[in-house]
């Protein structure tokens, strides 16, 4: 593992609800003279991924709670955007003025659920915000199978999000769904150079390699919202993305 | 912004106390076939700079407060260690069986000080552990401005190491130290595609490129320590790593 090189596809069509994510993606790589080979890595960022599944709600569509309703207050949101919140989340960690840290559906602790307004075109009389994918790892593993049965060859995939973290200022790229390679490098039992046995430690390769995209896709990210990451080899796996989630029980920061 | 590469130089030799680190990093590039050019990174794992600055304790050599003694019965760790991680840091944050975490003395929140024994050369009857570098911002600056004497070149500089996270499993490369960039890139005013103003989102792309440097350094990183990256443009400047730190009043998980 010498060398890695991320390529972020350019002129990648606007995404719209129903459209044919496996299809555009095939015919992005092909004009950008790509052709996919085995091991190569598709990171995805989630924007395009919630767009073709259309997550799209208007705000006029929610129905605003009591406990929303709070929730706004504390935070300084819109009421509306709050339910969304909560629906969409398991648990509310920390509230602060602009920003409320939750559990997700999908188990990833972030900021106000991944919802947001940037990069979508919004009727500022009715707006609208963009959810996250109902089952990213779900996406991923639809997007692979489609793009095996178009070129020949299954990429592995990431789908990435920005998120911020504890203790650190920034956003980085993190996985929130992949298909077909293991999220963890195990290597309890390995030997480093001088023989001694490896303490657990377990490089979270989906997440880095979710950071390295997200730095190439730049923020206007629906410019650049595919990366192809080729020169890895990530060991294979069904499952998905799972295992890069701390048990509860084991969490020191809830 | 389309294309990154990240090449891991091959055969750097193994750093004992007192190399010089820079004369080193000159050598194997150009063994490695690489001319600097402007705009490319350097990404150092931040062990072969504590070997360089000798930063190896005996234990046998460290006397234990009563303080540490408490500690390492609490966290199940040899009572020496306990006091190197104290030495080395300004508060503890959560201690469990195996793992204390703390804030390190430069800021940044971690498990274990970023003490560890693997990869090092220890009599076994003699133990010895590598403390992080004094100051992995002053050791980035002198790489840089002896690169430049010796190549002509002054490359950005990312010392990196690897933390665990909150919230999730696995470790991911993070920047402890910079030379010559700025760590975040800030965007609080541009406009997204669709003219709308972005919120704050602020990309950390020290510890993006810290993640990516790490996926092509391997674990036995004494094999690949020094990782050059190429194709980015990151913003210049003379501050060190410190915007990456969250201020302790703002962090909502201490």
């Amino acid at each position: 593992m010498e060398r890695l090189e991320l390529i972020a596809l350019q002129q990648f069509p606007l995404v719209e609800p129903g459209d044919d994510l496996a299809a555009l993606l095939a015919e992005s790589l092909q004009a950008n003279g790509l052709a996919l080979r085995n091991g190569d890595v598709l990171v995805i960022a989630q924007k395009v991924i919630s767009k073709a599944e259309n997550r799209y709600v208007l705000l006029c569509d929610v129905d605003v709670s009591e406990q929303a309703r709070a929730l706004a207050s504390d935070a300084g949101k819109d009421p509306r955007l709050a339910q969304l919140i909560l629906d969409e989340s398991r648990e509310v960690l920390r509230v602060r003025p602009g920003v409320v840290i939750v559990e997700h559906r999908n188990g990833y602790v972030h900021a106000n659920a991944g919802i947001d307004r940037s990069n979508i075109q919004s009727d500022p009389d009715n707006p609208r915000v963009l959810l996250l994918p109902e089952d990213a790892d779900r996406s991923a593993r639809t997007l692979r199978e489609r793009l095996h049965t178009l070129t020949g060859c299954a990429p592995q995939i990431i789908v990435n999000d920005s998120f911020g973290r504890a203790w650190r200022n920034g956003t980085v790229g993190v996985a929130i769904g992949t298909a077909g390679l293991q999220p963890l490098r195990n290597q309890i039992g390995e030997r480093d150079l001088f023989g001694n046995v490896l303490e657990v430690t377990e490089p979270a390769v989906a997440d880095e390699l979710a950071a390295a995209a997200s730095l190439v896709m730049g923020q206007s990210d629906e410019g650049c919202p595919v990366v192809l990451a080729r020169g890895l080899r990530i060991a294979a796996s069904d499952n998905g993305f799972g295992a890069l989630l701390r048990d509860r029980q084991l969490d020191m920061f809830r």
